[in-house]
């Protein structure tokens, strides 16, 4: 069939072509979707090396590291897609941490039949997302499982980063008195992802929110050092999840107002129209901060100069409570408790 | 039907129970599953810390990073399972830029309605693995996809080390003259695993190769220092798909001999059974080092005291061939060339 000699080997088909069991049998097959998607897509020195591991050098310090694997479905959605998503979402995790992200490791699970022009678009938008934040994917690996084993590409991404010297921020460091501080309006994502799920019909304008905070980190890190306790992304389970942990971890409370956290009306409206409360709704580039009470003004301010920051709001404070609860003060001035969720309510949203 | 207060959440039924989609939706469910299952598999302090993200001091120096998706099928096999193999896997990868692992992250991608029973054991495993290598997983993540969607289990591991100083393994390092040692016999992972195939049912008492090859790593490390010009262990596509990359690498030939290269008689009677050639047969505790010629008489020595390379052989030599073939001396007395599989031959073996 193909009269091309011994190694000359036919391109891919980037546009017609399939992934089939071949592209992951560590073989030629394995290295021509190297050579010809990821390599191009992600560009760099160390992934150029072609070795089974990247080598670079480090400083001492402390080092994070922190991965994530990325099952969202659909693969694009409005505002971005699998590969932007799973670059953003570890550099936000390790960033969480005060560090400066260094580099990226990533993983493909494909299933076999996935289109190659897919996969392509892909790794193009993941290659410019981790661009554009700087921070190189420096190895990887790839995978192929036979039809029906998989659905289209699974990625696993993991991050290491380094936190400037004496920082230490951490879940447990929360006390009665710290300021809640939002970067800004929630659930951009998951009602973004959500309205493309072919079930759930709705229209929408809204955009993912999905980006990568290292920046706005660096520079609430700068203006408030050490009397920042924590940061966290609320991705899955949203913002109920993400105080819900802290309090279990700093063995505290929350008391926060309904009426500071923004929400976009288009979002109030969509989740309202599916039942859910944008609370337990993902995010993908908004962080939460636990900041001592006599640094909140100056760390509100530089997070609303910084344009991932610009509707930070101040929502609530930390309390001592031994239940671990968090409340909330309704927009209608009653209370509740904001719980987290016991069961599954946005299946795949990252 | 749970009468038990609000924060009191009955405990996971490891027995029976499997996994559902709220285990992967970053609530109390996904908290659960963590603490009942991975953190008491994997214990360490700094799992324990529970952010999403793991801190720790490095010194200053060369670190190598490096990952790899698991999509073995079955999940357990003759000498390991599915978690034991992406600890070991892992930090194989690491360990062959001569480097010492640090720390593993774990992601995991679990099917809706995969038994508890069946991850609690390969938790446990990979602990184990951990555990005896010294190298603690420090951060991971779970998501879930609905059933029909995954297979089982997916994990993704992905290693850090250190590179002792002066130190530099890599793919393009060797040259014309250099001896390849391989560290024991080939095949055993490959056989063992397709032994346990349902379509496939031979049998045979061949046990899967998978080991952590650091410790090995260190002490070829200790007496051969630059002599070594690279390690690289032979996993999916086998001694064959590592020889020819490195040969690409380096732009040399390879000249092995047939003879030289140990097999168990049980894997070349399966190899011969399956239409296999166990060139081409993934291991997952072996390594293939290409040392400078004066240094392989010890470097084969130290290999043979230890453990993992009782059975370590001098295989053959690089070669100066621009067309950068892998040449074989057959065990008849002729020659071929080994290529590298365009196809695939051993679907999921890794």
């Amino acid at each position: 069939m193909d009269p091309a000699p011994r190694l000359r080997t036919r391109r891919l088909d980037l546009r017609n072509g399939r992934v089939d069991l071949s592209h992951g049998a560590g073989g030629r097959a394995t290295t021509q979707l190297i050579d010809e998607i990821f390599r191009p897509a992600f560009d760099n020195p160390l992934l150029a090396q072609g070795n089974d591991q990247a080598a670079f050098d480090v400083p001492a310090g402390r080092m994070v590291m922190s991965t994530d694997s990325y099952v969202i479905s659909p693969l694009f959605f409005p505002g971005g897609d699998i590969g932007s998503l799973a670059v953003h979402g570890t550099i936000n995790d390790v960033a969480m941490a005060g560090a400066r992200p260094l580099h990226l490791a990533a993983g493909f699970i494909l299933e076999e039949g996935f289109q190659l022009a897919d996969l392509q678009r892909i790794a193009t938008s993941m290659g410019r997302a981790a661009r554009d934040a700087g921070v190189a994917i420096v190895t990887g690996d790839t995978k192929v499982v036979e039809r029906g084993s998989g659905d289209g590409v699974f990625i696993s991404t993991t991050g290491i980063g380094i936190v400037p010297p004496g920082l230490i921020l951490s879940g447990d460091r929360a006390r009665p008195g710290d300021q809640v501080i939002l970067s800004g309006s929630l659930g951009d994502h998951g009602v973004a992802v959500m309205s493309q799920r072919n079930n759930l019909g709705f229209e929408t304008t809204i955009l993912s929110d999905s980006a990568a905070l290292h920046g706005l980190v660096a520079e609430m890190v700068h203006v408030a050092g050490a009397s920042l306790r924590l940061l966290r992304d609320p991705t899955r389970g949203g913002l109920a999840a993400s105080l819900n942990e802290i309090a279990q971890q700093s063995n505290v409370g929350f008391l926060i107002n309904e009426h500071a956290i923004p929400v976009k009306d288009q979002v109030a409206a969509a989740c309202e129209l599916l039942g859910l409360d944008p609370l337990h709704v993902a995010n993908e580039g908004k962080l939460v901060a636990v900041v001592a009470p006599e640094a909140a003004d100056a760390l509100l301010a530089v997070m609303r100069a910084h344009p991932l920051g610009r509707e930070a709001a101040r929502i609530g404070e930390v309390i001592a409570d031994e239940q671990r609860f968090v409340q909330m003060i309704t927009s209608f001035g009653g209370g509740r408790i904001v719980d987290w969720l016991t069961g599954e309510q946005l299946p795949r949203i990252c």
